[in-house]
């Protein structure tokens, strides 16, 4: 990218011109989305970087992206060729201890950055507040004027005066007036009931909200709502004010509070959110199962040569990665209120499939054929829930050590959705039940094994995960959340089985066959997790020599469920299909 | 107890002498130990209760017990008939609290204890620093005078001077002059390679060690120094001062350091540790394997009456707990280099085993007869190594209840065993192996699964753990601790199996069959665990059908294992009894 030297230049020319020795640059926006509006990606038009995480930092001689372990090979890639050199979070010295060691140094150079979208530890090592990038980035996107829209409490089930309510007694404190400033966009999207489009695969709209027990304000771009949504704000009194406006340090008379209850609040829901959930699972599983035989007829039809659209001569019975992402996305439109991914797809190849972050590019595009191992992990945002589901399937020939892997991952997988745990538990006490037999083979996965889902908002929520680094949050019934274990082996393959699946109670069988007669109340409350995703597992890459009778018996009756709970929603052919795919194995 | 009574009025009667309205008493001394020499025990001189955790506080008109869940049902006991009601901590409130709530209140009572032994959230509450205790109990135990020994490197593998030097670059801070000041009795005796006998099963003895670059003091009575030691400690340039001379509070001219590098360092063993666990596992199995087969046979024999040594009539063939008590410290003492037992003896049948820390007594004492299950967990301090062990065993017919408890609490004793994990882990990650099948049941214990285990020195040391609680401690290779998942059925019956195992370096069999063959540098170092103690597993309670073949396999070659360690030490009759014991089931 020729583009950023041009582009580096003239920030180095800038920094220069105030005084700024080292510019720091995040890749962020004002509310720390995942996802970022376009106004906001600077990062990528500055480096050609698209990973999540970056932090850059210049200097009249150096240009450093700073990315995690998921973006290491893909950012390498997408680095070359430009001015910037690429560091390894938790490898390399990290941009804060850089900066500082710089800032320790005789000269003392001046630090600069744009502290709208700069947090944490970063942000106390700013001297000087700058936006370099506005006055080069001629063609810098508008923020968003899309309109916001009322989410019906039929999908909710609960109003926003009862949220309000609810966190008002949440933060409140008799010796001061507590004010909560929300910040983060699916916090304020969940709180009103409201949804917008300014983020792709998020339903969610720029602004903050302060709840008070006596004020309650939006801070909004006023070209956003429409009647229906003023009108709404009234009778939920909640005025509007200038997004710009937002008191991010503070309200006269008001103490900001500062533990934030919604992202709890939001992580546990209610039963109209849950049976959304189902609704969307089902809808979901059709579409999958749909796109599932369309792919096998693909990849088994007879390649034939054939004019394209274009008259250019192409050849059908081919299916690309990309294909499949459009073929999804078709499949997906079709069911009732769906509206989006609720993620870019990520429909990946072999070797494409050992980074766990892939997603096909024009560039990268992979004809699927051959033998191998072909991992899709897409999701869709339905108006009543959203999804998130990933499934590796064999083509063609499949090798002993793919299957093994395959069915270490997938033992993993089922234990812990067969996992019962007290009532208290944390997530990450229970990560290593999904990792313990791919541990024995000496092998394990780099990322959690569990994000919470959002209902029809942001596909990765908090507060709870279930990963090896400590989270001392409790695991609570009406939590929804994702389980997938996985194996990466680099330049060869990946494979990764995700359900989503909800916390509930667990009620013990006393009855059971050689149960101890013991009080239930002497030994505690237990928990347990309903699988929510309705998709079949592909049997034919089990290894069943290395399953115990157990294992087989989970994913058969899990097979089992799938083809009865889909199959009176599926025409006859993708039901017969769906029947061969969900047969049991011994 | 009545003399609690009037022990209670006399305490009473000095705090309004000295203007004190709430008295604290803590089950502690000044090195926060876990067994108390008896100088210590002011807290069961005057309640008479017997559990490690107590807090007492005292007003005029209340006196209360505070102890942890272990203790709820044998503290009722044994305050029966005192004036002392009993507290449950994590489910009363605690008396930090309770105390803040007094003190908040408009008559602002006064707050005493004895300083030299309230540490922690209850020192901030003390308002006045006093020992009533030591006016009132006229036979208070003097502090010992028991003479301390110089531990010999045969069975330590490091030089004090050399532990003490790795202890002063650990602390070695550039900006200021540090001194580390030791006051748990077992990283003293540690660090200096000294072992003493003040407490009982613990080889340690009271003192204080300052350890800076240029000073190193041991804080101690002269009296417990032979010429040998003082030698000794001549030799490694360490100086002597008198035990209430240790610089609690600070030194001139040095800065205390806050973090202590002792416990970590203590906890990661050597080789030559390691080989004399192993060596003291050998003589432990050897001493078990003979008691277990006295007592079957015990138990087996004909009951008859005869003549005790004492004239009186008794019934041979009977066998109580605190006989199995007796035996085992018998046997025990037949092997080389014994010392004493590692912790008091728990030998529990039936119900008394639903009491996760029953030791009998005479009150207490039961005599093993009928059907049931025997839980024995005892240890012994070796001189070149520490052991801990548990086992249960089934007596006469045991209940396919008993049996299937037993056998989910061995699932879990095996998955833990068996696990490897990455470099980095923690032990609350590993813990839910131990208890998954459990959890599934609707059961789990409420004690940790493992603690760390020193090396003749405490049975219970950190700072490594396995326990649903969070510690953020990695485990690391050397480190030693029990494995002891259980289950307590109140009023009926307790389960628990207890290995002691060894971390150690997991090498992947790349040569496996299935085996991926992927870099092992990509996917990183891993661990594993190695089991020490040499004891067969009672297979005459295990119910094979909830067991998978693996489970089995680790079973049997577990049993196989200790025989054929065990079978050339042993005569031929228990040779031929373990045999039978350690045959393969299926």
């Amino acid at each position: 990218m020729i583009a950023s030297y041009a582009r580096l230049k003239k920030i180095r020319e800038a920094m220069q011109k105030q005084g700024i020795d080292i510019y720091v640059m995040v890749n962020s926006d004002p509310h720390e989305s995942e996802y970022l509006t376009d106004y906001w990606k600077s990062v990528e038009w500055l480096s050609g970087f698209q990973g999540e995480v970056a932090t850059i930092v210049i200097t009249q001689e150096l240009a450093f992206l700073w990315t995690d372990s998921r973006f290491f090979i893909s950012g390498a890639e997408q680095l070359k060729g430009t001015p910037f050199v690429l560091k390894k979070l938790k490898i390399d010295e990290p941009p804060t201890e850089w900066i500082l060691e710089q800032k320790n140094q005789e000269s003392h150079p001046k630090v600069g950055g744009d502290l709208r979208v700069i947090f944490g530890e970063m942000r106390s090592l700013i001297d000087m507040d700058a936006d370099l990038i506005s006055g080069i980035w001629k063609k810098r996107p508008e923020l968003p004027k899309n309109k916001i829209e009322v989410y019906p409490l039929q999908y909710d089930g609960e109003k926003a005066e009862s949220k309000m309510q609810r966190i008002v007694e949440k933060i409140a404190d008799a010796s001061c007036k507590k004010a909560l400033l929300l910040t983060a966009l699916d916090d304020i999207a969940w709180t009103l009931n409201l949804r917008g489009s300014d983020v792709e695969c998020t339903p969610v709209f720029l602004s903050y909200l302060l709840i008070a027990e006596d004020k309650r304000v939006l801070y909004i771009d006023p070209d956003k709502l429409t009647d229906e949504v003023i009108n709404y704000l009234n009778i939920i009194h909640v005025e509007t004010a200038p997004y710009e406006a937002a008191p991010l340090h503070g309200l006269e008379g008001y103490t900001l509070a500062d533990a934030n209850p919604v992202p709890l609040m939001k992580a546990i829901k209610n039963k109209t959110e849950i049976e959304g959930y189902r609704n969307a699972m089902l809808k979901d599983g059709i579409a999958l199962t749909r796109f599932y035989h369309w792919l096998e007829e693909e990849l088994n039809s007879e390649e034939e040569f054939m004019m394209n659209e274009d008259g250019t001569i192409g050849i059908s019975g081919e299916v690309s990665e990309l294909d499949c992402v459009k073929k999804l996305i078709e499949f997906r439109k079709e069911q009732p209120l769906y509206r989006e991914e609720s993620f870019p797809a990520i429909v990946a190849w072999r070797d494409h499939a050992a980074l766990p972050h892939y997603m096909p590019t024009e560039a990268s595009n992979s004809i699927i054929q051959g033998d191998g191992l072909l991992l899709i992990d897409t999701g869709g945002q339905y108006l009543d829930g959203t999804t998130d589901i990933t499934r590796t399937i064999g083509v063609g020939r499949v090798s002993a050590a793919m299957k093994r892997d395959f069915t270490l991952v997938l033992k993993g997988h089922i234990r812990l959705a067969q996992a019962v745990f007290p009532t208290g538990s944390r997530g990450d006490q229970l990560d290593a039940l999904a990792r313990i037999d791919l541990w024995r083979d000496g092998k394990t996965y780099r990322h959690g094994t569990c994000h919470g889902v959002g209902h029809y908002l942001a596909v990765h929520e908090g507060p709870e995960s279930v990963r090896m680094e400590h989270n001392p949050q409790q695991l609570l019934p009406g939590m929804v959340f994702s389980n997938e274990p996985a194996i990466y082996i680099q330049g060869k393959y990946g494979v990764r089985h995700e359900n989503c699946v909800l916390v509930r109670h667990f009620d013990v069988d006393i009855d059971a066959p050689g149960s101890t007669p013991c009080e239930q109340e002497e030994q505690g409350d237990f928990l347990c997790l309903d699988t929510l995703t309705l998709c079949y597992i592909d049997t034919s890459c089990v290894d069943t020599r290395i399953m115990n009778e157990e294992e087989i018996e989970w994913l058969n009756n899990y097979n089992q469920w799938v083809y009865s709970t889909l199959a009176p929603h599926l025409d006859e052919m993708d039901r017969l299909w769906l029947g061969v795919k969900c047969q049991p194995i011994q």
